[in-house]
């Protein structure tokens, strides 16, 4: 956490004030990537929190937010995660709707940035714009790279480059998105400039996993909308499969064998577990009254997707998650518990920790010496990866999970679903955490946090920490299963 | 599954009838010890279905049990599970009880011998009782075994000689705990026969890990009994740590530092659940009024650790499920999940599989190349084949809690908590078992099954099935986390 002297580096003849905050920073990015992550994240969620507490973010009387549902919105919009605490449409003024536009959008490409700057620590070889190529790129062996044993290099100059190529790719495709809800929002009734707003702060929703609407009711004006729908989904999915898939997609979209095993491995799990969502959905939900009992085949199709997909991170509803079966509950807080892509703006612990595990398990009963998947080997260092990853997860969820059982005695579908939305960064509720006593909103905001920070910065942190070890102990093997 | 030809087995130089059959199963075990532990376990519950079935197994008028309740019955007792689908105190014969007694016996013997030999597939040079020793016993090094590279070679004989040894010791331990029992069942009044009786019944219930009571009531005339409530969970805990630890003990008590690392693992953990789930259960249900309330800082202690205990899979209560907050519901339903040690009588994941991951977790964090324990590395492969076991629980406990939410629309943390106690053969219930449709009946019982025999021939098939590989694929790294 020290700066490093600037002797050395001849690149800055004088030492100006900010010379030395940058030399400063470029130590904690250089030294400690994720410590890094962590700050910025919390200093972010500070700033908002003291925004959304001025008189001004409230809508009506001048009466300022209670400082849990500041700190709480604050997280939500940075973390972008979408859960409230208040009716986000009515509660803030339009310098608040103003505050949580700004916010997702930072905290979106804040978040893209540094997990695609964190994911890569582990290859060092490369400047971090050339990584991002390469890992969405034709030539995987530009990231043979064994196990780290030293220290990765990162300079934030290179972040700074990094994030600009993410925000304007960020920003290009929700301009997109935008031009295209305008019609939706035009039909739906509203005038130009509500039209406006309310397409550009729906595909930033969309785009950054979010999920929040400007408009009271939701998606309700929005119910036959199968356009508008759509184009939220394709901004969810996009999203959330993260910038090295998102590149590829972009780049070489004609010719899918030469995509990296990561941009497969990504694109495989998040069809497959969006269509078996889809496919449970249907088959737990189409005699449910209160949900898609009263709808014809088509839009029971249509809805089961929608919904697969908003688990995935988005956090939109065109149901109320309240009036789910219990079995869908369940279906939903195990996908949304998977969550998106690695160095994406969705949550959970990602769709490759599921893949490699689920590789590791077909390598097991093959009897295969190793995981493969598409033509290559996985480097076995990955699995404990993963596995670190799944039990740091599964902790964050158990223990919110208890605390939250103790302090509301909610039925626990609702505890569960609410918590795993929150660690997932989803942003679905079955309407718990809106009815949450104060004490409660600061274990969900802590839930989110960590869910959102620890899962990136983990597996950085992690793999960052290899170091040798000069002697071999004698081996055993217990019995486990 | 075919019989090999008897040629070239010299020692036997007549063709009986007999001769056929045992060179038919010596064939199934050698070749295929999982499958044949499966058909061992299903022949037992056919058996015993069809005994359950008898008229005479019912008491009072004579007619028989319906097929989903003599069925869940027979998969409950040869799985030791102890959960019910009717009131098993009074709905069954004296013939019916002495079914029940000799199912757990049968079971929890015949479950013990077969993951002992199923959990020493993967050492293959020694004989398997010398094994069983071994994995006991105060020199590690004659377990130094690599990854399984060529079939494992068992003999009927072996597992004779295996089941005697461990028959032998099972009914010591039991006739030891009936003995300490007596004086609690007289002096809750019962007259000499029926306190011979349910002391042996009730040392049964408590090392096989079964949890039936054979008098109306169960615990409640035992309520302030503490002599008895100790013995019960001295049984369970014996039973739930498996046979290679109790070998241990008993051969080595003295020198706990020639512990194997399996029988350290297993004991250490044990102990860290034990004493962790007994300290949640004090902090969340101290206040309850419908559970320890009432009680004062003693009994609330010495329960809180007795409900520990069981959840590892004794499956006794003092106190009703249903009542317990669902902090502490969740809290049983993870320790259920992990369950007892390897090669015991308990159910769950097992301990040294939970281990096996948070070792990974730790080398992970250190940095360290592998994993660790009491000084001894942990082959790589164990991770993966501890990943394998739990992808298998959690998707039957994901699969099964989805059916029974479908089927019946309970509260969802009944039905998780009711699966979890089926899956890891626990019998605790919060009432759900015994009012389920018979739809929900079957999906339990195979629930409990392959939770039984799942678990126990997983790793064993997998461990026996490494084949070599000619060639190395390039290696290519995803971002996980
Ligand atoms: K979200
Ligand atoms: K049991």
């Amino acid at each position: 956490m020290h700066a490093r002297p600037t002797i050395g580096n001849p690149g800055r003849g004088s030492r100006s004030w900010l010379g030395v905050v940058r030399d400063a920073v470029d130590g904690l990015v250089k030294h400690s990537p994720s410590r890094f992550a962590i700050l910025v994240f919390a200093a972010l969620i500070l700033v908002f929190t003291l925004l959304f507490s001025l008189p001004i973010a409230r809508a009506g009387e001048a009466s300022s937010a209670p400082l849990h549902d500041a700190l709480f919105t604050a997280v939500s919009v940075i973390c972008v995660t979408g859960l409230s605490t208040v009716d986000m449409a009515t509660y803030w003024s339009p310098f608040g709707h103003g505050l949580v536009y700004l916010g997702v959008n930072i905290g979106g490409i804040g978040v893209l940035t540094l997990a695609t700057t964190l994911g890569f620590v582990i290859s060092r070889r490369l400047g971090l714009r050339a990584k991002l190529m390469a890992a969405s790129d034709t030539n995987p062996s530009r990231l043979h790279v064994g196990p780290v044993a030293e220290r990765q290099a990162i300079r934030l100059g290179e972040v700074g480059g990094l994030l600009f190529t993410v925000a304007v790719s960020a920003l290009v495709i929700e301009a997109a998105l935008a031009i295209g809800l305008m019609p939706s929002m035009l039909a739906a009734g509203y005038d130009v400039g509500h039209s406006i707003w309310y397409s550009l702060y729906y595909s930033a929703m969309a785009f950054t996993n979010t999920g929040f609407s400007p408009n009271p009711g939701g998606l309700s004006p929005f119910e036959h909308d199968y356009w508008m729908q759509s184009l939220l989904m394709a901004g969810v999915f996009l999203g959330s499969l993260g910038f090295p898939v998102i590149f590829a997609l972009a780049k070489a979209w004609r010719t899918p064998r030469k995509w990296s095993v990561h941009v497969k491995l990504t694109l495989t799990t998040t069809v497959i577990l969006f269509i078996a969502g889809a496919a449970m959905f249907i088959l737990l939900e189409h005699a449910n009254p209160k949900t898609y009992g009263h709808l014809d085949a088509g839009p029971t199709i249509f809805q089961s997707f929608f919904m697969s997909a908003m688990t995935r991170s988005g956090g939109f509803a065109t149901v109320d998650m309240h009036d789910l079966y219990g079995s869908s509950q369940l279906v939903s807080s195990m996908l949304m518990f998977i969550g998106g892509g690695s160095a994406s703006t969705a949550g959970g612990i990602k769709v490759t920790t599921l893949a490699v595990l689920f590789l590791a398990a077909v390598a097991e009963a093959r009897g295969a010496p190793s995981m493969e998947a598409f033509g290559r080997r996985i480097p076995r260092d990955m699995l404990r990866l993963s596995v670190s990853v799944v039990l740091w997860g599964a902790t964050i969820v158990a223990a919110a999970s208890i605390a939250i059982l103790q302090i509301t005695k909610a039925p626990f579908e609702n505890v569960l679903f609410d918590v795993i939305s929150a660690f997932a960064t989803c942003g679905l509720s079955t309407g718990l955490t809106a009815d949450l006593p104060p004490e409660g909103v600061y274990v969900m905001a802590g839930t989110m946090f960590m869910g959102r920070v620890g899962t990136v910065t983990l597996a950085a942190a992690l793999a960052a920490s290899t170091r040798r070890q000069l002697f071999k102990r004698p081996e055993e093997r217990p019995i486990v299963g």
